[in-house]
């Protein structure tokens, strides 16, 4: 275990002025055992965050650092790629041969082999070929509610996709316990708009997005890969879905609403059972009792996932509700989940916060 | 055809000053054949409506007159009964007597017989007998895209449910031209929160609501029952379907995404010569291109609704998306367009705006 | 008067696809006598309209012509310039020269002298030297209360500022009647984000601004040179004020809050008098009654200013409200209502709408 | 010092499931010093309060207490009375009696003398009469950044406005420096829609609300009495001031744009000398550099006073903008750092927070 006694963590964090990175940064804040040892980014080089973000005024002042300067610090335990999808796969050999640990926000290290990895990246108009293969294998991806063992023994995490999250705690223990038919299964996500990023575009614009909701990417979102990858682990057979992610105009939440066709003679006890079972201990999953209706608000700017329940006794199809804030437990928080266990220290350091409301 | 030189049709409207009575009065406000005659409501008796909705001073004065009143005016030629389910079903018959049209906006009169209403009745909690079970069989559903004629013929027209009518018009021609397997349909809808009506409530508490999604009546939503009694009707054989609700943080919009497996051989073409085949004509109803993305904000304020055809390749999959506004084509616009249809005059008198954006 | 049994208006609009310019063909679409001749935009030529706007479907999808290119249309009666500043002050002698009229959505004809536009441009960080200096001593402001008489005989208007609509009717009859001291005159503006325009921007991201509200341009907004203007003929002295622009996370609507210290022996009858007799035949001024509380809600979609007038008994202060549509009455509303004017038709034609709620 | 090693302060919160409660919890759940002894609350008795705040679940539990019931605990060190006015004043003597301070965020105790109580009383409609006058001689008012030193030494405190909180803290350096004339001082406020608190009412329904801004209570707040009060003890002579809440549809926010006229020979510097002065240990008011702009999500869920200094060099007018979090340093953090202050313990303890963005 990390001996706490002696130092702290020594935390970097690259593309540190995205959503994804000022979230992180949130967190660490309070961390006990954390201190954030540089802000690295390309944009607004030398800017303090403090600026950019001026609700950290005083909590955090640090300047971003030019990652291209020599200069710019490697000193860290741990580096957070909170970065879009390209940039940690070249880079984290540098790291990882200094001794460094690895946690990586985009899809460069969800899959374990270049073809896995090449089905992803053309669903994004990326090359297909991976900047580090050799990489691919011995990158873990950072769900700790499935992969907890490897997450602690490994030096480089692929944080999941925010959709992959919910979609995949929402329906593993149906899956594992083999309570439906693993062929038609329909994932039906909505997203809040911060999902998107802090990069400006016409259609997230305010005036164009108070009063906008809509589908995109139908049958076609790259969160596919990752989920069917899971999915397939745990169904112990090649499983294909289909996956619809909207966009409402809410800042922080996903709802991901699953329908699959329940094995006959599953109930709702049955079903219960599996959930309560295989999610018992887990410090961030909380599976609703039956009949309470969950909103995104229960779990906003919280680590937790809420589940919910539901058999639709006229057709027999299974009805699940997976609630999370797309950039807690659908991002940075799962990505500081991960570094907790990787330095072996208490899982739920830094991430014991129930939001606020309203 | 009503004779428009003449003299204007006179309306009376009950339950004018909820949500559904205020759009309707908006849309007859331009419309050039139609006389606000009088406006009923059980509360703020005496208040003018402009009072209410200051929005509407100097385009609509009129006081809400007291239905208990017997001074209250009955000289109408069609009355909107704009109010929950129970009011009109008490109160129909003594309109018709006078040979004065009606059209109910609640679930009175949606279906024709006893025990398909009682199956209605029971999903909201009320008793199932209807209060005037022998106006059920003379009793149109009032989707003017599927019963227009009966529409034309008839004295009383029950107004559809938002949800239904985006569900059925997203469906229809799938299932009429026999396109999918009927046994698995599934049907996820996202809401704006105008649908829950004027009445405040913790829920719908603007600090409560502004940043919570979440679904309800899962598996138990009352407008399951006209849903599935139309695609029966569509598919000639009894279909039941899977349904689940959401309310998401906008006003106004309704996207209904609608799953079913695709029969053998059927093509995005095949599809979508099906749609514009049935609705070539319709002046409301937009088939859109292939790859297009529609919003909520491109039907908002108008009466329009707009259907996207989507094919899931891999897994077979056809996914519908279905938008309307629910306030227009969900509820008042809809009505007006029958009033149009039940009067004679071109049906869509009153209702050609765009609506306005941003 | 313009002959209406003759032929249609024809109108053209430079800027089409920016807020200003679809607001605009909203309504236009329903004018009785207006035709839309072209719409020119530089950016997306070629689209259709209603593809970027695909509210506009089957009611508007004429191609955005590239005004550079020399087989755009030019056969127009009047052109509406939609467009930032500094365009269409290059541009309107062209058609002034043809005998097509011009209104200008920007400051560029909003002063009728070289200094008067100068201390206007550089507060907006443009050059000082207008393009087309002698254009300016024969354009007219475009406020109608006002200015009616003059924008009838004009061919040439600039269309105020959205800040400056309310303002300045806010505050007319009170300077106009001599009711206060002209020294010390404080607005406080608060609107909504759609003032910024269509061009997306960090502090205008959907998840940057749902939950912001800020001031900005702090006693340095541009558009308090016009208000100054205005407010001083009114006086009949020169008037400088203090002005105060605030965001608030809604789209349509603007509040000024407008303090003056009232001369002795004003009360609120005399007050309400100044205000009812300036306005009483104004067909877009809602005085309101004592006491009312006015929302935007109550003018969002519409032509109207809704004027609330208050006394502080305690400090002897005048707080006014004044509430716009920034869109409509601050913006395309108000031009064509100057249209109109210009053309010698109803003034009301096109923009006696309420507005939805909600 | 309270003695931390022994033991933890014990609190009782009444009132603990409204907005400002609930914040209150959210705070004390990892305050170290702290034990939540019971939660008090007429509403929804025997209720755990993590079925009303989902978002609470696994960090409070604790069911809602009956006031009226005998066997509700009562052995606090310290109680909240998170209540609208009328219900401490009833209860206080009964706590101190026993040697247990009392917090109240209502304007119970916010005056030293019956007539200051009358006169606020009034204005919201309460009988002038405080149920228990003599309590207020020892009442202290709780804002720490003007009453620290007696706060230590209160054991009871009358937790301040919202409005009053930003009025004050943004005005009381210019007024203890003398730097402007005291006649004719002008608070325009725009607040967030929590501050209405948790009760739904039709005019803080979401879709009523989410595009509506207005004025209320013009010239009749009852936060004036307060401000006024300190105002006139910092200006050393009586104060009548100009106050107007706005409401505006966000969530969490409040700026008061506050205007005064300046004394002869105030310059920027002069002026930011006294804030700074004056502010300078201050642990959470943050005055801000000149030109800077600040939004309310740059406070947002923290207890943060930011103070932007202008000077409008035209007119000579002073405009400060004072933002704060209405539940936070406007209610329940302010009252947890008066806690902390009457407990002798770190007076930033449990508030060290940036609250998250976006």
């Amino acid at each position: 275990m990390f001996n706490k006694t002696l130092k702290k963590i020594r935390v970097g964090i690259i593309g540190a002025a995205g959503y994804g990175g000022v979230s992180l940064i949130e967190h660490l804040i309070n961390h006990p055992h954390v201190t954030i040892g540089a802000l690295i980014e390309k944009y607004d080089v030398n800017k303090p965050i403090s600026v950019i973000y001026p609700h950290l005024k005083g909590f955090c002042d640090l300047p971003l650092l030019d990652p291209a300067d020599p200069k710019c610090p490697d000193d860290f335990d741990i580096v957070f790629y909170a970065t879009p999808d390209g940039v940690g796969q070249k880079e984290a050999r540098r790291w990882l041969d200094k001794g460094i640990k690895v946690i990586d926000y985009s899809g460069d290290f969800r899959f374990n082999d270049k073809d896995s990895y090449a089905s992803y990246a053309i669903r994004i108009g990326r090359t297909k070929e991976h900047a580090d293969p050799d990489l691919l294998s011995s990158s873990i991806y950072g769900l700790p509610e499935l992969h907890r063992a490897e997450i602690a023994c490994s030096d480089l995490v692929g944080n999941p996709g925010c959709f992959a999250v919910s979609s995949i705690l929402g329906l593993a223990p149906a899956l594992k316990s083999d309570l439906i038919d693993s062929n038609d299964i329909i994932f039906d996500a909505k997203s809040g708009v911060s999902g998107v990023g802090k990069a400006p575009s016409p259609p997230f614009h305010f005036p164009a997005r108070y009063e906008a909701m809509n589908a995109y990417k139908v049958a076609g979102h790259q969160h596919v890969c990752e989920i069917e990858r899971e999915l397939t682990l745990l169904g112990g057979k090649q499983i294909e879905i289909t996956f619809t992610p909207h966009v409402v105009p809410l800042c922080r939440g996903i709802i991901t609403t699953i329908y699959a066709n329940l094995r006959p003679n599953v109930n709702i006890k049955s079903l219960r059972d599996a959930y309560t079972s295989m999610y018992r201990k887990e410090p961030f999953i909380r599976v609703l009792s039956h009949g309470e209706i969950s909103s995104t608000t229960d779990v906003r700017g919280s680590n937790f996932c809420n589940i919910s329940l539901n058999i639709d006794s006229r057709t027999g199809k299974l009805i699940i509700l997976s609630l999370i804030d797309n950039l807690v437990k659908g991002q940075a928080g799962n990505a500081l989940q991960n570094m907790n266990i990787m330095m072996q220290i208490e899982e739920t350091t830094g991430l014991m916060s129930p939001g606020g409301f309203p």
